[in-house]
């Protein structure tokens, strides 16, 4: 396993700039009102793709050589990853498949085709993906893009809080919502190197908990079939996520379902960003855990901005 | 009738710098492919108050004198306007009444509220208003602050075309929603004087085209009751505004209903901003006259951000 440093990162910055956004960070004096922080929010929701998911991909996607680019990218996603795969192969000009269940939303099987990209459909299975991801290696030849667990792909992430450092001045904590662990790992290894008295802490829902339980129990548990609105956040850590995760994380702190559709509808009514449920769950974990951000500078990381307009959470029902 | 000088704009600008948003200018290569042209969006959704409304009122309530601020300021406006000046307000730390129709929304009483404002509530018509509002003014001797047709407050809408002119280069043109013409005059003044080469166009429903017939018959006519999903757009031209458009407006475009939707639609897809309906007026006014800005670097001004998120247009019905 190979682990990612600092470098990586750095090489990653210059590989990608051309392809990315350097995303704006926004504040609210009403939300620093009522958590008693400071926030700074890293809007990844207005990157390439509309989501932190285009920095790990496109540096992938451009750190192939010209012989592995010809013969494409893969990758498996019904989510931002694959829509930010996409979207790097189309900017290099090479061929992207995207496998995704049959059952998966026709609006994302259409993202990704919108970018250039080629959808093969599975069964909702992990049977099924894994057979027909091998059939497509195997008639491709292309290379697979996890969507965390590849060093690629971490020291992608670790851009945003290399220039989220740069535009905030005397951070005291930074907090991204965890699902497998990229953006909190990219975010780990930069700020373990270029700010380490900056305290990290990952967000994640009750009811998809496993990175909270793996880091309370010391190696990785896997949620059997997790549920919750923030989508982006059912997928389980791996062995280079938890490398991370377990080394630089100071806490994981979980949240209810409720807080989540509140604090998602507080930053659309405060802040007039369209953000995705995955990226409310950092704020609702600071409303239910102010004690721990009290007075302190905090950068929050809007993950992505991929959201149903049709069926926005506080409509259910 | 004293019509308002570009040094009224420059003073504007000093007087309200700590209370307002120097806002950002977001572009969107989505629709720059879509449109032909080259759009800079203003985001005037991300201002103080969700509104460019908060210049103009800032400016008039910051410009009165310490005799006049201890006796408040008042407005009738179910709207931005109201929301703004009970923000101004609350800053000086002076009394506000906005008068509003009882039948107004509760949330919009309560946003007022939440600034520090007072509602008095009127009936549903124009004789009612006049008389409450006449009521309120004898009793506390504020300072009327009409929503638009006040050369303060055109001063101060004019400093969002001067923020614009600054943060891009080589404007050929910009393009406003028009209701009462405030945002339009604003951008006039300023614009005729440090940029005039850039034509301003102004973008209204077809269902409230008040401003667009004026401007042909070169007199004010007024809509009886017009209804349109742009609600900010409903009041007609005054004397004060009507003498920037017919002297510097190259062209009001109008824009059918479900245009304005589709182009609100959009914008909250590719740009995940939230804007209201009102905002949506001038792409939905360039996607229906290509021709005219094709090839062009043209502003385009995001009015402001307070929409009802339960209610959002594309889910009538």
């Amino acid at each position: 396993m190979y682990i990612p440093t600092f470098q990586d990162v750095l090489d990653a910055h210059e590989r990608i700039r051309p392809y990315i956004h350097r995303t704006p960070v926004l504040t609210s004096s009403y939300l620093n009102e009522v958590t008693g922080a400071e926030l700074f929010f890293k809007c990844e929701n207005f990157q390439k793709a509309a989501a932190f998911k285009a920095r790990g991909a496109s540096n992938a996607v451009f750190g192939l050589t010209e012989e592995q680019a010809a013969k494409g990218v893969a990758t498996h996603s019904s989510g931002n990853h694959g829509l930010s795969l996409s979207y790097a192969a189309g900017r290099r000009g090479i061929p992207c498949t995207v496998v995704m269940p049959r059952t998966a939303p026709q609006a994302k099987k259409d993202a990704v085709k919108g970018y250039g990209g080629r959808v093969v459909e599975c069964e909702p299975s992990t049977s099924s993906r894994e057979a027909v991801f091998a059939e497509v290696v195997a008639e491709t030849g292309a290379e697979f893009v996890h969507p965390y667990n590849d060093p690629r792909v971490i020291a992608g992430q670790g851009t945003c809080s290399r220039e989220l450092n740069e535009q905030v001045e005397g951070l005291d904590a930074v907090i991204a919502p965890i699902g497998g662990g990229g953006m909190i790992s990219g975010t780990c290894l930069t700020l373990s190197n270029v700010n380490p008295g900056v305290k990290i802490y990952a967000a994640e829902p009750q009811q998809a908990d496993d990175a909270a339980r793996s880091f309370r129990a010391g190696h990785i548990i896997a949620d059997d079939a997790p549920e919750t609105v923030a989508d982006g956040l059912k997928v389980p850590l791996k062995e280079l996520t938890w490398h991370f995760v377990q080394k630089h994380v100071t806490d994981i702190l979980t949240t209810e379902e409720d807080e989540i559709v509140e604090a998602m509808r507080t930053i659309w009514k405060r802040m007039k960003i369209v953000m995705e449920p995955s990226s409310a769950v950092p704020l609702a974990a600071i409303l239910r855990n102010k004690d721990v951000f009290k007075g302190k500078r905090v950068g929050v990381v809007i993950t992505g901005g991929n959201v149903d307009l049709d069926k926005l959470p506080w409509m259910k029902g």
